[in-house]
C-alpha cells in the first residue's frame, strides 16, 4: 500500500504530456518534484523515480501481502476452533479501501498526519510530563480528604487529569477538595492555564506551523517543475531554422499529444493567447504561460447581448423592461425586505406556537403569500434574464432550490402528505438567501465552497479513523453497556433506568448513556463522534471501563488523542484557508468581483482560411470541416473576425502565484543557478563510474518527500 | 479616559529623544505614526498631534467626570434612601484603574480588542443566524417527543443550542430524541459540524488575521517612523563644515540629551560602532543603525578567562579540573539521567502508597541520596565556573532555586514542621529540569519567558473584565444560590446536600454547585473562571435562573462571549508568537544560540587620550576622571588596546526586521517617494490658506488609529 501519492506517472516532468494545473487546489505533486535538472538528465532520472515508484509499490504490495496473509492465518483459526474471537484485523480492512485511484486526497492526508506528527509527539510528551507532574502533586495534595473520589489513588488522579484537559469533568473534579479549602481552586486553575490554555495551543500552532510549511514547500516544487518542464519542451520544439520560438506547427503537435480531445480551433487559439509579441514564433518567456493558457476554455462571445434581442418590437420591450427591473437595485433590496420579513414572521409565528398542535392542517395564509412574491420573482428572473443565464450564478441556483421546496412543502401540506411534513420544516433555510446582503458573508460562502473538496477529503480520512475504532470497539465493548449496568461505577446514574410510581402517575427517570454502545456499526460511530465532541466523554469511558477492565480507557484516550490530531488538522487547515483568502483579498482590494481568469481573442477571417489550407496539406479532414463550420459562421453573419472568449476558474495555484510573488522570483533564480551549475558539471569529462553521483539524486529526493 | 496610547510624547517625532528601541516586543507607537513627513514640518505636525492628544484628555476627563458624577448621585440615592441597592456602577471603578501609567499595556490590549470587533461581529452574526435556524428547525422536530424538555419551547431551543455551542449539554440534550428515533443525530452533528467546527473556527481565523495585520502595521509604522526621525536629526546634526556626516562632537552632544546616563567611554563607543567606514564622520547609512547600536549595554572584555586564573597553581590545576568536568557532557548526561531515575523513583513510590499516611513522618532514605548529588553538582557547577558564571545562566538559576526548595523540604520533614509540608510536595517539580534536553522544548520555554510580559498583560485585561462581571454578579446574584435550592429547576441535583443513613452509616449526598456563587469576590472569580472553561456551566446559570428570571441568562451568554472575544485573542496571540518564532528559527537555521546582539569594539590608548583632552577642554571634570580610570587601568596591564563587548537582548523588532527584510526595503522606497513628492508640495508657492492640507493630516492619522 503506497502512502505516496502515486497519481503523477513517470513520464511526468520530462514529456509535459499529464501536468495539469487545474488542479483545484491540490498540488498534485510530490515525490518526483525534487530533481531540479530535467533538462538533460531525462532517461537517468527518469529511472531513479522509476526505482523508487517500484519501492513504493513493492512496500504496498509486501503490506497488503501481510494484511493479507495475518486475515488468512485468522480465518484458519476461527475454522479450526469452530468459534469467533476478537477479531480486531477487521480493522485493517479500510487498507484497502484506501488504496484506490479515488483515495488521492485520503493518502495525502494522511502523510500530511504522519508529516506533522513528530514535532506533535514531542509537543504531546511535554502535555503528558506536566500532567504527570500534576497528577503526583494532585495525589499528594487531596488524596487525605477521603471524600474526594477523583485523586484517592494516583492511577485516579491521572485519569482525572487527562479527563480535565478535556475539561470534560470540570469543575466536578474541584468540588470536593474546593469545599474542603477553597485555596486549592489554585491548583486546577494552574493545572488548566498550562496545558489547556497554553500547551493545547501549542499543539495547535505547531501543526498549523508544519502545515503551512507543507503546503508552500509542495507549492514550490510544482511551481518550479512546471519551469523545467516547459524548459525542456522549449528546447525540444525549437527548430534549426527557427531558434528563437516554437512555431504554431510545432505547438500544434505537442497540443495534439497533450490534449487530444482539444479541437484545431483551441490549438490556434492557444498558439495566439501564448503568442503576445504578435510575432509568428512563441518565444521561452511567452512560453512559460503554458499550463496558464492551456487550461482556457474557449467559446464564441455571443454577439446578441439577451436572449430575446431577436423577437418582434413589442416582446423584446416587455422583455427588456422585466430585465431592468431584475437587475436594479431597488428590486433586490426589496426581495432582502420580504425575506427579512418572512424571517421574523416565522420566528414569531414559531414563538406564539409553544408546542403542542405545531402542524397546522390547513396551510396558513401567510405561507401562500411569500411563496407566491417568491414564485413572482423566480418568474420575473427567469424571464428577464433567461434561463441559461439565471442559473449560471449560484446564488440564483440556490434561489431556485429554496422556492422549489418551499412549493413542495406547500404541496404536502394541501395534500396532507404526512411523512413529507419534514419540507414544511425546512422553510427557515430560505433565510439563508439574506446572506447576500454583505461582502464578508459572500467570501465566507465561496470560501466553504473552494474548501468543500478539501474538507471532504479531511472528513474521509476521518470516517476511516471511526471505521478502525469502531470496528475495535465493536469487537471488545459490544453488548456492554445496557439499562441499570455500571452500578459499581461513579457514574451510575446515567446508565439508570427506572419506573417510578409518584401518585397515580408513572415516570419513567431515564439515564440515556446505555444508548452511547457499539452494539453496531451506527451506534458506533454515534458515540464515536460523542466522543470526538469530548463532553462528557468520560461518562462513556467510565460506564464501559466498570464493565470491562481498566484497560479500555486505552482505548478511550488514544481515540482522543487521534481525533485530536485529526481535528487539530482540520482546524488548522481552515484556519489557513482563510487567513490566506483575507491576505490575498487585502492585496487586490481592486479586483471586486472574482469571476475566474478571463482571455479574450480575436481571429480574422483571413487566419482561418490559412489554417484551413494548413490541415487540408494535412489531410485532417476532421480539422477541415470544423474550421469550415466556423469560417461558415462568419459569413452568415458578414464578420471580418470573430472574438474568442477563454475562461478558467481561479485555482489556488493562482492565488499562491500572487501570494508568493517576490519569492517566485528568488526561487526562480536559484533554480536557474542550480541548474547552470549541473550543467556545467555535465559537460565536465564524466569519469564514467562516478559513484557519488546517483547517490546524490536519490538523496535529495529523499528529503523533499 | 483614553484608550489610546499616550505615553508617546508629543516631542517624539521631531527630537529623537525617547524613542527606545528596546521595548521588549511592544512596539511603542500609536497616534502620531501615521505623519509620513516629519522632515520639516516638524511644528505643524506636532500642534496637530498635540491637538489630538488633547483630545484625548479631554475625552478621558470628561469620561471620569461622568463615571464621578454617576457614582456621586448613586451615593446620594443611597444616603437619601438610607438603604442599598444594586449598585452596578461599582463595576467602572476598573475604568479608574487602567488610566495610569503602568497599565499601558492593557490600554493596548483593550484597543486590539475593540479593532478586532467589527469582523468577529460579523461572523458571531453568522454563528447567531444559524442557531436561530436550527432553534426553529429543532423546535419542530423535537417539541412532538414529550420526554424531551430541551426543545419544548422555542426559548429552551435556542437556550439549549447555545449551550451545544459550548458543547456543554452534549449529549445529554441529543439523547432523549435519539433514544426515540436514531436518525435524529443527523440534526446535531450537522448543527456542531457547522456552527462548533466551522464557524468558531472562523472566527479564530478573523481575529487572528486582524492581530496579525496590526501587528505588522504597527511594525511598519514605527520602522517608518524611526526612519524619519533619524533623516531629520541627521539634518539638524551636520554643519557646513562637514556637509557628509556627523562629527563625534555633535553625536557626543546628541546623546547627552539622548541618554543623560550614559557614560563618556560608551559615547565613544556608540561612536565608534556607528561609524563602519572608520572616517571621522559617521555618514546617513551608518546613522540609520542609531536605534540599533544606541541600546547596547558596554562591558570591557575580560582578560581573565576564569574566576580562579590568578589563584596558586595547585587551587588553579583543581579548579580547571572542576571546570572541565562540568562543561563535560558525559557530565550533562549523568545529571539528566540521575533526574530521570529520580523522576521514575517519585513515580513508583507513589504508586506504592495509594493512599493513607502518604507524608512519611521519616525523612526517607531516597530523598537524601538525590538531594545530596543534586547538592554536589550545585557545589562543583559554582566552584568550577564561578557563582557569577553559573548564576547567569537562567536553567542555572532554575536548578539551584529548585535545589533550595528541595533542602527546605528536607528541613521541614527532619525538624517536623507541618504547615510547610507543601514545600515536600513540590518534589516533582524537579522532573521540569528535563526540559534541557531536548532543543524544541528549550524553544517553548524560551518563546513562554518572551510571551511573558504580554501574556500578563492580557491576563490583567482579563481580569478588569473579570472584576466588572464579578461586580454585577454580585448584586444581582449574591446569596442566591445554597444548598437544596434550585429545587423546580433541571439541574436540581447539583445543588442537593442530603444525609442519608444507610444502615448505621451517615452518607453525605453532596452537590457541590451552590459552592459556585458570587457571595464575594473571591467566590465570584472562580466562579467565571468554571464559566470561562465553559464546561458544565449550564448548570450554574440554570441554577441562577431558577432562583431569579430568565434575563439571568443574558449575563451569562455576555460572559461567554466576551471572555470568548479575549480568550480567542489570547489563543490567536499565542498561536502568532510560536508561529514567528518557528518561521524565525527556519530562516535563520544556522545561528543556533541565541545570545542576543553582541558587538565587539576596540580602543586604542591613544584615542583614550585624545578623548580625555576634548573633554578637558569642555572642563567636564566628571568625564575626564571616568576616562582616566580607564587609562590607568590599560596602563596596569600595560596594554596598548582593550577590547569592550556590546550586548543587547534581540527584541520583537529585531525579529521582524529579520522576517519582513523584503518588504522592508520596499516601505522603504515608497516612503522616500512620499516624502520627495511632500517636499515638492512644501517648496510650491503656499497659498497660504490651504483648507485641504490640515484636513488631510487628519485624516491620515484617523485612519491608523
Amino acid at each position: 500500500m503506497h502512502l505516496e501519492d502515486c497519481e503523477s506517472p513517470v513520464e511526468r516532468s520530462c514529456c509535459l504530456i499529464e501536468l495539469d494545473a487545474n488542479d483545484g487546489g491540490n498540488y498534485d505533486i510530490v515525490n518526483d518534484v525534487s530533481s531540479p535538472a530535467a533538462g538533460d538528465c531525462c532517461s537517468r532520472q527518469s529511472s531513479a523515480r522509476h526505482n523508487w515508484e517500484m519501492n513504493y509499490q513493492e512496500a504496498a504490495i509486501y503490506l497488503q501481502t501481510f494484511v493479507l496473509f495475518v486475515q488468512f492465518i485468522e480465518a484458519i483459526v476461527v475454522l479450526v476452533r469452530q468459534t469467533s474471537h476478537v477479531r480486531v484485523t477487521r480493522a485493517l480492512r479500510c487498507i484497502f479501501l484506501v488504496d484506490c485511484r479515488y483515495c488521492g486526497a485520503v493518502r495525502r492526508n494522511l502523510r500530511q498526519i504522519f508529516q506533522s506528527l513528530p514535532p506533535f509527539i514531542d509537543i504531546l510528551a511535554l502535555l503528558l510530563f506536566f500532567m504527570v507532574i500534576f497528577g503526583i502533586l494532585g495525589f499528594y495534595l487531596f488524596s487525605p480528604n477521603h471524600s474526594d473520589p477523583y485523586f484517592n489513588t494516583l492511577e485516579n488522579s491521572l485519569v482525572n487529569l487527562f479527563v480535565l484537559l478535556t475539561t470534560s469533568n470540570f469543575p466536578d473534579v474541584m468540588m470536593p477538595s474546593y469545599a474542603r479549602n477553597p485555596w486549592s481552586c489554585v491548583f486546577f486553575i494552574v493545572y488548566l492555564s498550562i496545558e489547556l490554555y497554553f500547551i493545547m495551543n501549542l499543539l495547535l500552532a505547531v501543526v498549523f506551523d508544519t502545515f503551512n510549511d507543507i503546503e508552500k514547500k509542495k507549492f514550490k516544487s510544482l511551481l518550479l517543475h512546471k519551469r523545467t518542464a516547459i524548459q525542456h519542451a522549449y528546447r525540444l520544439l525549437i527548430t534549426k531554422q527557427n531558434p528563437s520560438g516554437i512555431s504554431f506547427k510545432h505547438l500544434e503537435g505537442l497540443l495534439r499529444f497533450y490534449k487530444p480531445r482539444m479541437c484545431a480551433r483551441d490549438r490556434y487559439l492557444t498558439f495566439k493567447a501564448l503568442n503576445q509579441s504578435n510575432t509568428p514564433l512563441v518565444s521561452l518567456k511567452d512560453f512559460y504561460n503554458f499550463y496558464e493558457v492551456v487550461g482556457l476554455k474557449w467559446k464564441a462571445k455571443r454577439n446578441r447581448e439577451h436572449w430575446f434581442d431577436e423577437l418582434p418590437r413589442t416582446a423584446f420591450l416587455i422583455f427588456k423592461g422585466i430585465n431592468i427591473l431584475v437587475k436594479s437595485q431597488a428590486f433586490q433590496y426589496a426581495m432582502y425586505t420580504v425575506v427579512a420579513v418572512n424571517g421574523i414572521w416565522i420566528l414569531v409565528e414559531t414563538f406564539m406556537l409553544q408546542g403542542g398542535n405545531f402542524l397546522p392542517r390547513d396551510v396558513p395564509w401567510s405561507y401562500i403569500v411569500f411563496l407566491t412574491i417568491y414564485g413572482v420573482e423566480l418568474l420575473l428572473k427567469t424571464t428577464g434574464l433567461g434561463p441559461i443565464e439565471y442559473l449560471s450564478s449560484g446564488w440564483n441556483f440556490f434561489d431556485f432550490l429554496v422556492t422549489l421546496f418551499a412549493f413542495l412543502g406547500l404541496l404536502t401540506l394541501a395534500f396532507n402528505m404526512e411523512p413529507f411534513y419534514f419540507i414544511v420544516v425546512l422553510r427557515p433555510i430560505q433565510l439563508l438567501r439574506l446572506f447576500k446582503l454583505k461582502k464578508r458573508y459572500r467570501n465566507v460562502l465561496d470560501t466553504i465552497f473552494e474548501l468543500f473538496p478539501r474538507m471532504a477529503s479531511l472528513g474521509l480520512t476521518l470516517l476511516i479513523f471511526y471505521y478502525c475504532f469502531a470496528i475495535v470497539g465493536m469487537e471488545f465493548f459490544a453488548g456492554v453497556v445496557y439499562p441499570n449496568c455500571c452500578n459499581t461505577s461513579t457514574v451510575a446514574d446515567s446508565y439508570r433506568w427506572l419506573n417510578h410510581t409518584v401518585g397515580n402517575k408513572t415516570v419513567v427517570e431515564e439515564g440515556y448513556y446505555y444508548l452511547n454502545n457499539f452494539d453496531n456499526v451506527l451506534n458506533s460511530f454515534v458515540t464515536l463522534f460523542e466522543l470526538t465532541v469530548v463532553n462528557d466523554w468520560y461518562i462513556i469511558m467510565e460506564g464501559v471501563t466498570s464493565e470491562t477492565s481498566h484497560w479500555s480507557r486505552l482505548y478511550f484516550m488514544t481515540f482522543y488523542i487521534v481525533t485530536m490530531v485529526v481535528m487539530t488538522i482540520i482546524v488548522a487547515f481552515i484556519l489557513e484557508a482563510f487567513v490566506f483568502r483575507m491576505n490575498y483579498m487585502r492585496k487586490n482590494q481592486d479586483s471586486e468581483e472574482d469571476n475566474g481568469i478571463v482571455l479574450e481573442k480575436e481571429i480574422f477571417k483571413e487566419e482561418m482560411v490559412a489554417l484551413t489550407e494548413l490541415y487540408k496539406i494535412n489531410c485532417a479532414t476532421y480539422e477541415v470541416a470544423q474550421l469550415q463550420k466556423i469560417i461558415a459562421q462568419m459569413d452568415k453573419y458578414e464578420q471580418p473576425s470573430m472574438l474568442f472568449l477563454g475562461r478558467r476558474s481561479r485555482t489556488k495555484s493562482d492565488l499562491s502565484i500572487k501570494m508568493y510573488e517576490e519569492e517566485i522570483q528568488e526561487w526562480y533564480e536559484e533554480h536557474s543557478r542550480k541548474e547552470e551549475y549541473q550543467q556545467r558539471q555535465e559537460a565536465l569529462p564524466s569519469s564514467s563510474n562516478n559513484p557519488l553521483k546517483p547517490l546524490g539524486l536519490r538523496q535529495r529526493s529523499q528529503t523533499v518527500i
